[in-house]
């Protein structure tokens, strides 16, 4: 499929009933997370590795920070549960940690989350992202550019779509449908695009989730810190679940931040506050649109 | 001694009365921060460097943040009174550099603070901890965790503790006195130890500080910011008043931020502001328990 | 010329007029950064990173963050329009990294953004300002002591006027205008020196800019973040322009943050919410006194 026949032929569109089964699964996860804390290690970036932390805290886990290989095997040994690997300001020695952490996720069954930042930029990000195919994310957290660059990367169907005449998209997230499901179909996994409405997918199933801030573009760290909240709910419960809770608790505490902002400033200290605050129910009655794949 | 014994036999306790000297002495050192400005120099981690750095001007001091034993070096011939070494986020090269300022500080004959997170995790950290035996911290601040788990890289006493069948501990921190009085002995020093009521000892008497909020776990680097704040405090006094002071200063700056929080968010805010604006008086009249050992 | 007959034949001293010409310019930068949300890659510490990136998001800009020439390369080519080059928190791979980002964007004729940040500082600080010299930034944004030492560095004159005896100087940014001139007429730029009254000069007028809060030096990254904010403004205009620009926003967002703010955890986030709501009148209206060089 393109996103060509994808704009053409569009899936049935519908908002999941108040019992659905992923509504269920959601409010368990949201709950879970607040009653076990539990750990989810990184390796992130250095811009906005502070907010990552924090936003871990606030949605109830437990965080812990580093950039090796060996640590990520130890605590994979311990308490962690998931590991989220973020690809922004790489150092040379991330070259072969990065790739060991996620080899080790994956020999420990323990799920992993990437945030392709940046893909598609420099010979380094480049050579640790294709050495990610051999042990495969379980959530793929990124914008739509990445997601088509990071299905390029790995010679997937999609990859191109961007650069296809005529493509019509309704905004940049319908763009990046065909790598969506190429990557979630590479992986076995799960893929979250965030944008104006948001797409999660499993490559059958796309969810649509609309909501969130303007101001979320305006504080550096929004998708970075979606990313490590992704990874605590994957320490939780399954992939489609994780990703799917993560954006709606990230999409609801946007909402009500933006009622209190007088700025960025005042918007970061207000979402913090209510990725704490909002309730499992706010989260999980939020809008949910599903489109089963009809190709 | 125990912590079993402790138990057992818990040592007289008795908050120190208004005239105190070590009140006398906390009252004088928060006046000589704000007054003088003093420069402790930091090698800390990446999460919460940031913090660190905020922190040590909240409370009046000046903040110098690098990775380089040389830096460290110059800044001892210059301006800095103190240095604070964290072990969290290690990169390959700190394997040299942190110990080089450690010893650089020794040679100065100038106080150094170490926070040994994750004390216990990876061959890296290991070894720099290990090195660190040879011109040992004046000050340790630390969880219970960690100060057990640093008294067994140096093979002395209280390390066990925790494995031992049967201890009887009314929180974190009591299970840990047994290392950190073997801590404090092995380096000459006093070692602190945050949890709910907050543990400073010299291993020869222990003060006992209550207080603090909740949310203080809620955000990162509550505890590395202190280890910072820590070195400020021993710019300007002795490592027992530096320990205390920088303790106490925390424990009534988070009581104030607590009554204006709705969240982490808003709890770091104001937590921030509190470290500006809570008194000399404030700080020095808490209530500090003192317990002489008797073992 | 020397800073003593710099205080004895004072230069002559007047508030430019409501039409200015550089009143206009500073105006439509501040329109066309906000509606053109430009791109200004960042090579900077990693204590302030966080700040750096949320400033330029506050002013309309947007942020990339990064350690590697051979990224600085790839942006050049791309949507990149100015380099931020920032001297803290070194770490070894940044003797070859930095200056190839310099080179890279003097190769592509794209301005670049120097923040000296402990310039006088070890070994390895001087051996990259001394590369900097081959291709020498369009703007530096630095504090008094720093233009001294830079200019020191390159060789220049004004470099020693700090150890000469006698020296009157109002404040410290008066004691740096001979290093000031001599470092704006070695790069044929801009140099922006921070203080209680700011100095933005070509080395031919000096621009002297009022106003600003206590508090800016009491948070840390207010001049780190100035630097990566001036950068931002270089994507949209000459260098004299940026640099007055970014000063002026920032005195006026300090201005406005300062009534706010109850201690240095609200006045940051009150100013990132006033650097978003500064008009362009307010900062184009700003005092600016021009002193010409009567040397």
């Amino acid at each position: 499929m393109t996103s060509a026949t994808q704009s053409a032929a569009p899936a049935a569109r519908r908002n999941l009933g108040i019992a659905a089964p992923l509504r269920v699964s959601v409010a368990a996860a949201v709950n879970a997370v607040r009653r076990t804390t539990p750990l989810a290690q990184s390796l992130t970036n250095f811009v906005t590795i502070n907010l990552v932390a924090n936003a871990q805290l606030a949605v109830g886990g437990t965080a812990a920070m580093h950039y090796s290989g060996e640590e990520a095997a130890a605590l994979d040994h311990g308490a962690s549960k998931a590991t989220y690997i973020n690809m922004g300001t790489l150092l040379e020695p991330f070259r072969t940690e990065y790739p060991a952490a996620a080899r080790d996720a994956a020999e420990h069954g323990l799920p992993w989350v990437l945030d392709p930042v940046g893909a598609g930029a420099g010979e380094l990000r480049g050579a640790i992202l294709r050495a990610f195919a051999a042990t495969p994310p379980d959530i793929i957290r990124c914008n739509a550019s990445e997601a088509i660059a990071l299905a390029g990367i790995w010679g997937l169907d999609g990859a191109d779509s961007r650069s296809r005449a005529g493509v019509e998209a309704s905004d940049e997230v319908d763009e990046a449908i065909p790598a969506a499901h190429a990557l979630a179909r590479f992986t076995g996994g799960v893929v979250s695009v965030s944008g104006a409405v948001d797409l999660v997918t499993d490559g059958d199933a796309d969810y649509r989730l609309p909501g969130g801030s303007r101001w979320m573009t305006k504080i550096t760290g929004a998708g970075c810190s979606l990313g490590g909240v992704t990874a605590t709910y994957a320490c939780v419960t399954d992939p489609l679940t994780a990703a799917v809770s993560a954006a709606l608790h990230y999409n609801r505490a946007a909402d009500s931040a933006e009622r209190e902002a007088n700025g960025p400033g005042s918007f970061q200290t207000a979402f913090l506050d209510a990725l704490w605050n909002t309730t499992a129910d706010e989260i999980a009655q939020s809008p949910i649109y599903m489109e089963k794949d009809m190709s």
